[in-house]
């Protein structure tokens, strides 16, 4: 039984609808970031992190790719051998690193920063979602999921990206991306990842 | 021969900072951030790549993870197993997305966005950094390099990021963290890169 640790709703879904597309037992933790249990899994205090028996994970993409690859029967991980596996990780870095900056920021200067800090932020962050979205329709190519023809963990990362952008009113101006995003999030282990958010 | 590409002085670094830790010999390829040549490697423009044969790889994490696992014999990986991976997957992803965030956002205010969008970001990402460098020393929790006793990629990014803290003047203020970056920025394959850069 894994333990899924964070707040409902955050990046915590990345890691139950992870587990939902594999089928595999869990208990959601709830914990807020920076909280005294949160810290309990990881000294950093960030959400989400995933304990298994003695292993504990931490950082939603790393979690993903772990899960991915210590189920790899169910084909949500890299292609084989080691340029499969670049593959994957260049792809969640853009994720994390790039793609979801935008609204992480946006995010910050709305409601998590003190006051004394925060700038309009709004032009530039709408701004560089711009060429975000433009960057995942090239890295896409046309094709149906980031690896290609079947989905993977990179899709359940970008698609809670895809998630967040449309619940915080970004615009998605590429009828690629948006059709990939309806696609990704069409998946029934989100919904029921959702669910048992809810009812945590 | 690997070819090592993007504009020296940026990210560009960690690719050739891990290929002279692990001796193999490479040439730089001089492109610069969305030039044409960038897109011929990367569809985002983003730098830097490595190409390896057919294998083009991009995002500097994914690449340094690359290298390290295709020179496994250096020791400078993953420890073995699926836990292991995973501690140094949250590893590069804290450093990416965590801690080179506030300096990434303070240059793209200061040289690189469009100016009708920049804010004046300095109070924030000093903010910001002063958080992601107590993370890092609670990450490291007393041990000298990332992964415990031994130097890997995951402290060519870290320490790649230290470099840039002190040369954008973000203030270090945690004795262990200082005493890291010390440790792993007097690397001689660190200074060799620079100068392989410098004479690109």
């Amino acid at each position: 039984m894994y333990l899924a640790v964070g707040s409902p709703g955050s990046r915590l879904t990345r890691v139950t609808w992870m587990l939902e597309e594999l089928g595999e037992p869990y208990a959601i933790v709830k914990a807020k970031q920076h909280s005294d249990l949160m810290r309990l899994y990881n000294p950093t205090g960030k959400m989400p992190a995933l304990v298994d028996g003695d292993v504990v994970v931490t950082d939603s993409a790393a979690i993903c790719a772990y899960l991915a690859e210590k189920h790899a029967d169910k084909g949500l991980g890299a292609d084989p051998g080691l340029a499969g596996r670049a593959v994957f990780d260049s792809w969640m870095h853009f994720a994390q690193s790039e793609f979801e900056a935008p609204m992480w920021n946006k995010l910050k200067h709305r409601l998590l920063l003190p006051e004394a800090i925060r700038c309009d932020v709004g032009p530039w962050t709408a701004y560089e979602f711009d060429k975000e979205v433009a960057a995942l329709e090239a890295k896409l190519g046309g094709c149906p999921y980031a690896l290609g023809d079947r989905f993977s963990a990179v899709d359940v990362v970008l698609g809670h990206c895809g998630q967040w952008a449309r619940g915080a009113r970004f615009e998605v101006k590429s009828d690629a991306v948006n059709a990939y995003f309806d696609r990704v999030l069409a998946r029934p282990a989100l919904a029921r990842a959702r669910e048992r958010e809810k009812a945590a």
